[in-house]
């Protein structure tokens, strides 16, 4: 275990206590994006910021910005998201932004070598409209503007219309991306959100990159025949092919130490009396491995059709959607690592399967996350949860990744973004 | 093939020919009970009775009569029924209704040795208000009056009101049950709706039975995790635990040569972003012999339980409904498989997996049915049709069994019912 430590985490966890008092209520967190939820949240963070030497600034895009003068060019951006999910856990998103309000007050004393600046971004959830990364992918460039326009909440409203209402003019979202010169490095701190760290016993762990994802929906078309009337060996069971293609795609998963979720499915006539003629499957892929999440997806399709010359159906793969892995920066890596275990963890690095804004910087600024344990491991619900002991070794992981970031960036390590 | 035929299976052509003219449409036949369209088909069946030398007359749970007397008592009661599933097709219950018509056309010049009587049930399918055989059940005395009396239909009318003006009073269709004083025997003629006989490339078949059913809803609990960061070997999949599940009871249902049918599954959260935490999954079992039933069940049960096991699920089994096995009359058995022989069909056998009136009847007076091929081999759909040249055998095979079970009755073999 440390002797000293760079963080307060006492302060983290008051923050995040006051927020769920201010913000929760007995479903869970009430942060929904571009609501007054949200702007109650964000009013939150900037009276704690407001205590610190910064600069408090929202750019195009709706991201929320404080920045810590440095001694020389370049920054370290450390951030996460105050928004939520309906009914979410309190420390998804708000734990990496309180944590690094903490890097910002440990650093405001001695003005750092190099700046740091706070990101809140806007909408990572996308809990309203269903594009989530709203805020960082309009940073980083990725955002198709046209494809969010129109998008609709459940009351009808469009996104280009509410997010209006918050300052934001979509058509110059992208401009937010002038934010990022002189960025030296970006780290972000998440609940895992999975039970990897909690069945190893581990509090916390470096993140190495966010998984590729391959998304499909497989269609198997067979004959709809009566149940009562059709024997076993006359039948063209669509829902029998679905069953064994997602038993198989199941072990594909194993095979290659990736994950493949069938999720579901769809049936017609989809009624006891029938045999089922159609079936829709959902299937999602993940892996960190391009190559891997390539050959993952390539059995499954094999898998498929294998299925369906058993069953004496025919299958289609629609593509629903895919994103490639996006490693971590392999310096902020070494470093994350080294800090877990002075924090009192374990040299544990894992890849993570939900996506996070550090994706988005990754494509343009070395980037690494620290993950703190889920405890129960479930996620956007009330009863996500860490262990307090775990988010004190998290915490303090992250604030000397940020402390060792800082160092590098001085040191010419990691040179700014031009 | 036979030199002589008893029936004049041209009629029966034209007559069916002739109902579809005038109750069809380009979406299949439109003759759901308790409606104008029904009304109109026993119209044209009435004028064709009104033909022949027999009394008609409507029975107090809607079912239509037509007595042909004979030279001692007993009789011998044929029929089906008029109604349809709506845009279903031609010769569903229709060809049962005209061969019997010509049964007693064939028999109505000599006076027969005991009495024909026609009967065409009220609502077989129950289309309207999902109870189906509800006027043959309501004459064995099986129909529950209260169970059904508040079924109402997609447009909120109530089953007792809607049968009222059609002159059914609900709390006396029981009384129906008189009419079956004095019957010998009950002889049905059904198109196949299944691809066996289609299969083996046969016209005709004796029905041995229907089979019995057992219906329930597997629900398999697990734990609702995310797609992305659940690792395989730390999920609880109520999907993948419902696919091994259907894969090995359709086993089953091999094993016992029944059918075994999972008709679909419904999955919470049922997203491809989730495994899913809890799988419904619809299960029909049928068979004609009880143990085999029996023991399918206790199999299905066993394979549930060892998928939820192998999947660190829950499962529960939930009873929907089911139905004994109704075997037919082996007298009349042997009768009907002999008719098939000669009008040129094979000495083929087979269960019914659907019910039919038939099974009402089996409980109390000695039954039997003919099929005829379906093909292609779908039902409930005005794609539904038999080649002529089976229709032809199979006509000619219902004649023969009429003529044989007449003989029987007449020689004390079939005694009338008390």
């Amino acid at each position: 275990m440390t002797v000293t430590t760079v963080m307060d985490t006492g302060r983290v966890l008051d923050d995040l206590r006051e927020l769920a008092r201010l913000t929760g209520g007995p479903d869970g967190a009430r942060r929904v994006c571009w609501t007054d939820e949200w702007s109650r949240a964000r009013e939150f963070l900037r009276s704690r910021l407001d205590e610190l030497p910064v600069d408090i600034s929202i750019d195009e895009a709706g991201n929320l910005w404080a920045e810590l003068a440095g001694e020389r060019d370049g920054f370290v951006i450390v951030g996460s998201h105050v928004d939520s999910v309906p009914a979410g856990g309190w420390l998804d998103g708000a734990l990496g932004i309180f944590a690094a309000v903490e890097a910002l007050r440990t650093h405001a004393p001695d003005s750092p070598p190099v700046g740091l600046r706070l990101v809140d971004w806007a909408d990572e959830e996308g809990a309203r409209f269903g594009r989530s990364l709203f805020g960082s992918s309009a940073c980083a460039g990725t955002l198709e503007i046209d494809e969010v326009r129109d998008l609709r909440d459940r009351d009808g409203e469009r996104l280009e219309d509410v997010v209006a209402r918050y300052g934001v003019e979509l058509d110059r979202v992208h401009e937010s991306g002038a934010r990022l010169k002189g960025a030296c490095a970006y780290l972000e701190m998440h609940i895992e959100q999975g039970p990897v760290l909690e069945s190893r016993g581990e509090p916390a762990a470096t993140v190495l990159g966010t998984c590729g994802v391959e998304r499909h929906v497989a269609v198997f078309t067979g004959q709809t025949a009566h149940a009562g009337a059709t024997p076993m060996d006359l039948r063209r069971d669509s829902f029998a092919a679905t069953a064994q293609a997602a038993l198989a795609i199941r072990e594909v998963g194993f095979r290659h130490d990736g994950v493949c979720t069938v999720g579901g499915a769809t049936s017609e006539p989809g009624v006891v009396t029938a045999v089922a003629g159609r079936t829709e499957m959902l299937l999602d892929q993940r892996h960190l491995d391009p190559e891997a999440l390539a050959a993952m997806l390539g059995e499954a399709r094999e898998a498929c059709e294998r299925a369906a010359d058993d069953h004496g159906c025919e299958v289609e793969l629609r593509h629903v959607w895919s994103i490639p892995p996006i490693p971590f920066d392999d310096r902020l890596i070494e470093r994350a690592r080294q800090a877990v275990v002075e924090a009192g963890g374990k040299d544990t690095a894992i890849p993570s399967g939900p996506l996070h804004d550090a994706a988005e910087m990754a494509r343009l600024i070395p980037t690494v996350m620290i993950f703190s344990s889920s405890s129960p491991p479930v996620s956007h619900t009330k009863e996500e949860d860490t262990p307090e002991d775990d988010l004190r070794v998290a915490i303090e992981a992250y604030g000397r990744t940020v402390r060792a970031a800082v160092e590098a960036a001085a040191g010419g390590e990691l040179p700014p973004r031009a």
